[in-house]
């Protein structure tokens, strides 16, 4: 309770207002809450710095346009608010995660946007567990559903994560933490929250991101610092593989140390290497 | 400006409160506004009469276990406060879609759904225009995306609409107001707002679920009420079709008047004696 009550005390930024979080208000006609009509992002905060905010936020700005969800914000100006939000908490030290949402805003009932729309922006701060004290990663591979690669939300962080949902909690009936998703091809897309490397014959494998993989930022700075090859891969690759390794933005990269019944070395002196990279 | 001030006038029942529109409230932490957690349902309202009520909301309910979501209503609960709600609106005359969105509720950060959380059930009215004021229904087959039909989600109405909204805009921009949606095999699951029926040597065939079709009330209205073949359909069989006709609760039975660049006879007499059937 104590937790939930500090939420509540949080300052959020709500177009373009400071409100205390149990004051903000979504409207019921929200497209994002009616319909799954929004984007979001989600970064670390480290001792009151915005982990690589620009190419976050110029991510997210792209992926609204996917929607054609116009607004008039750019990179600097969501880094801007985003700045002010932790000054407004008192933020300055400890490890945080910021999500921004923007949705299409308020629409009358119906599938198709008003030609005009005023989009929502909502930005809210929550505590983040530093990844040292996260339990160690026991995958399973989905069997309840695949991931859509024929499909453009596939490659966009839009507000529908039912699919992951869906196979985050198959993982937790399955005496694990994690799952990975196939595609509707049978190959290796991504994690329920991140994407996906694997160790062969000392060479790092990712699948293309036309496989269904989100752009994730961590996935672009590892493919910035060491060598990469993407790949689709099977669950034989996995099967097979010497590491199998998972980042996201605000745990970075993490090790997949069981898959099914299957115990992988992934804790390895590569992935000491990897994780010396300090991509976030 | 006059209907949306009518909007925000009207009364919503928002957690088993009857409030005005405008001051209805969802929380930023909903989890249906956050990852799209959460399935809706859209009944059409005549007269003051709820129609098929009980299995909108039954349909509804079951949807949301899909999701785990779990709500002590009923199907008797909601059309409880359903009519409840018409009369608090005074809506006894006219012609009015009631949307009724269930949602996991509130909770903190991040995908996994709290322990024990407590849904959120908004119903809400709108105007519903009648289907003869409509126009004519121009469609496409989308190109822009696909319907995944190894997803559990593509069987149920959830807040997820973003794949149908993608290729809504794009018959938009093709001059078109509907589109038909592949599965990702190629067949024809659905359009973006309904169930699809052919019309071939003059049997009516239509989409087997499993192929990413969504179980519509008035798709199982129609095949209760005359002889259909469920099959897996192909957009060869749509160029040969002898009528194509879309069906949801709202619209009832449409009839499709071009397809791509072709004029298909669909108002045809088969077309007369289906929409005779009167089932919505």
């Amino acid at each position: 309770m104590e937790r939930k009550k500090a939420q509540e005390d949080m300052i959020v930024y709500l177009n373009n207002v400071f409100i205390k979080d149990k004051a903000a208000c979504i409207s019921p006609a929200d497209r994002g809450f009616t319909l799954g009509d929004g984007v979001f992002d989600t970064l670390l905060v480290l001792d009151g710095q915005l982990r690589h905010a620009k190419a976050h936020f110029a991510r997210l700005l792209k992926h609204a346009s996917v929607l054609r969800i116009k607004t008039n914000e750019t990179p600097e100006s969501l880094e801007s608010a985003a700045l002010h939000l932790l000054k407004k908490n008192k933020f300055v030290m400890g490890r945080y995660a910021l999500r921004t949402t923007i949705t299409r805003g308020a629409g009358v009932r119906g599938l198709l946007p008003p030609d005009e729309s005023v989009p929502t922006l909502l930005m809210r701060v929550s505590s983040a567990v530093s990844p040292d004290s996260l339990p160690p990663v026991y995958a399973v591979i989905s069997q309840t559903t695949r991931r859509n690669e024929f499909s453009p939300l596939s490659r966009i962080k839009s507000l529908q994560y039912g699919d992951n949902l869906l196979a985050l909690l198959e993982a937790k009936d399955r005496d694990a933490n994690e799952a990975l998703i196939l595609n509707t091809a049978g190959h290796i897309s991504c994690s329920t929250t991140g994407n996906i490397f694997i160790l062969e014959k000392g060479r790092l494998l990712t699948p293309p991101l036309s496989d269904g993989a989100l752009n994730g930022i961590t996935r672009t700075l590892v493919m910035r610092n060491t060598t990469v090859k993407e790949q689709s891969l099977t669950p034989e690759h996995l099967t097979e593989a010497e590491g199998i390794y998972l980042t996201n933005s605000l745990s970075g990269i993490r090790a997949v140390e069981k898959l099914e019944e299957k115990t992988i070395d992934s804790k390895n002196a590569f992935y000491n290497a990897l994780t010396g990279l300090e991509v976030i």
